[in-house]
């Protein structure tokens, strides 16, 4: 197996740039035809960037630190855990999967989560 | 979302199949067309029951234990962190992905994990 991608690093972008809180640069992380189930179960798949976007205005303006806590890879695929603090007030423990194409840019995103993995702090 | 199975039950009789060490009983946890890709990106995907329990002969006889560390679902799908030491002597940890029917047989499973996750103990 040849990895030419750093996924963790990209991951880690992924992560940071979603802390820094700007919606149109989160969805620029992703391939025009990508899709984002978040969370899993939930019923809807947003598809494209633009719908990506969409997804992200809703947590813009937010702040919001992110946290890689476990990661894992293989091929171009990503599944790790990470913890989300929201105002310093609700932390979010979500398993994301990502697949990534050549290019590094993300063609999909999973988030397993739901309210048992919230907790107010 | 109504979600009928209990999907860290089934996870939890997974794992604790796994670690008793018969190929054909953990085979029979997976529905007859299910796909097994353990590691993610090791370029093999195991296809159908028969296939599967073929994958997991390789391991029967060991002795195994296995430890479910973090668990999340959404819908009919879990992804899970678990540790599982080998022999008393090696430790791995990776991240699962399943998915499953109605029945509550796994459709799917993918393994993440890479030799950096493996320590020895």
């Amino acid at each position: 197996m040849s990895d030419a991608l750093d996924l963790e690093a990209l991951v880690t972008r992924y992560l940071n740039t979603v802390a820094a809180g700007n919606a149109a640069a989160v969805a620029a992380l992703y391939a025009e035809d990508a899709t984002l189930e978040d969370p899993v179960g939930g019923g809807e798949v947003h598809i494209g960037r633009q719908a990506i976007e969409g997804f992200y205005k809703a947590v813009e303006g937010a702040e919001v630190k992110a946290e890689l806590l476990t990661f894992r890879s293989g091929g171009h695929e990503a599944a790790f855990v990470f913890a989300l603090t929201v105002a310093g007030a609700m932390r979010i423990e979500p398993i994301e999967v990502m697949t990534f194409n050549d290019a590094g840019l993300v063609t999909s995103m999973k988030a397993y989560w739901g309210p048992e993995n919230v907790t107010q702090i």
